[in-house]
């Protein structure tokens, strides 16, 4: 079994509830890779009987630390319409809610369609060294990356000299996997935080909200397979102790199949 | 008392629970108009005795066509923080939940700051003509809007040659009224469906999910004042029914205010 299929196991408990248990793979410093979170409330609806279409969109609140062990999914199907069905979710260790999150599925239909962007110029897959995780744990651990620009590079700046928050990577689960809904959902997030790649330092820093919405179809899905997907991450403003972060994955065939958008807190 | 106020106006019922009446003015085709109901529901925090810290991120799931008439904002603290502040909550009619949505407020500090997006370029203000809304009513004739690129044009394009998906404008509430969190919200979703620009025409389509991220603090949203806000949209796919807009508005200063992504369902 695939280290995020198992990670992400959940157990049903009734129609709403269901068990699972933080992962000693997909972690961060402070408690479970953000995209671990996300990939495990995507797998709940999912997994979920009453669900009708496939993921368009995906929010979670990161609301407080997630300790290491169990933790419960409630997911609620709050409408389900002809062409959208909206859920709720909470992730909680006892009374304690560690994140919310809603999900949009979809009816995906055969009409118009336009795809104005273009993914952006980069190497091919095999010119680009893959970064060596140097013995780090964790969730980078857990994903191959290949940084054609704004890799991970802690070397400090001057203020005055600050790097463009920008990078641009081949990326895809370690091991390699068939992309799902799931493994976009954490992908999503599996982005460095773009503090670090501006200022060179690593600083106190957590992940507020993301949302992604998922652009491929199924057919998309299976096209891509485990091939690495072009991975691109920007931020526009760092102010007040919260910075926005942009992401979008890009599909071996130059389709966008995701894009995703987080506010990420930082102490100093 | 401003428009926009008087129509998002709220009665508390106790603690939790707000009641609120949907606008003649801040209308579409089939019912509120998007950022009506984010504005309404942004409010909702704003007004509460419970709140801290200034919203940073808004979500809005828009699962049901909300009629004319009364509803009831339930608004939930979920969780607070030394840093965030997490609120679930649910607009209703009855039984039928119309929409969904998140907020987080944050307490912002006087830390490291940094800016590497820039305003587009735009003509100024007065060089820019003013859209004629042409007796139309609803939510468009709640704005005024300058055009500088990607305005309301409905004339069809050959398949062939569409138009791009992009708007640029300068844009301010009608009458004009200062800034606050509650217009930036409404604002996020007050621009043309990006289908419409780049086909055309009109079809029949509904956001299906909101997010707002609000980068100004309470001293920006000051500076700017009633001053024309730079609005910038753009979409990067179209695809099975479902497309994405993204969003920004930038003060006068250059400086980024707030950034908006959406879903939108498209029938054909």
């Amino acid at each position: 079994m695939h280290p995020l299929d198992e990670a992400t196991r959940l157990e049903r408990l009734d129609r709403e509830r269901l068990a699972a248990r933080t992962s000693t793979l997909y972690t961060n410093i402070n408690g479970p890779f953000g995209g671990f979170t996300a990939a495990v409330l995507t797998r709940a609806v999912m997994e979920d009987e009453r669900r009708q279409g496939t993921p368009v969109a995906l929010t979670v609140n990161y609301c407080a630390a997630i300790t290491e062990g169990p933790f419960e999914i409630a997911a609620r199907e709050v409408r389900t319409g002809k062409s959208t069905q909206h859920w709720s979710l909470e992730l909680a260790q006892g009374d304690r809610i560690g994140a919310t999150a809603s999900v949009v599925c979809g009816q995906r239909r055969e009409v118009w369609s336009h795809h104005p962007a273009t993914s952006p110029a980069i190497p091919p897959y095999e010119s680009v060294s893959r970064f060596d995780i140097q013995g780090r744990g964790g969730w980078v651990s857990q994903y191959e990356f290949r940084f054609a620009k704004g890799g991970i590079d802690f070397t400090p700046r001057d203020p005055a000299d600050l790097r463009a928050p920008v990078s641009l990577l081949w990326m895809r689960d370690h091991p390699e996997r068939p992309l799902d809904y799931v493994s976009l959902a954490s992908m999503s997030d599996a982005f460095i935080i773009r503090a670090f790649v501006v200022r060179g330092v690593m600083t106190l820093v957590g992940t507020v909200t993301l949302t992604t919405y998922f652009h491929a179809d199924e057919a998309a899905l299976k096209e891509q397979g485990a091939a690495p997907l072009i991975g691109h991450a920007d931020a526009a403003i760092f102010t007040g102790g919260f910075a926005d972060q942009t992401a979008h994955l890009w599909g071996t065939n130059g389709k966008l199949l995701a894009s995703s958008t987080q506010i990420v807190w930082y102490k100093e």
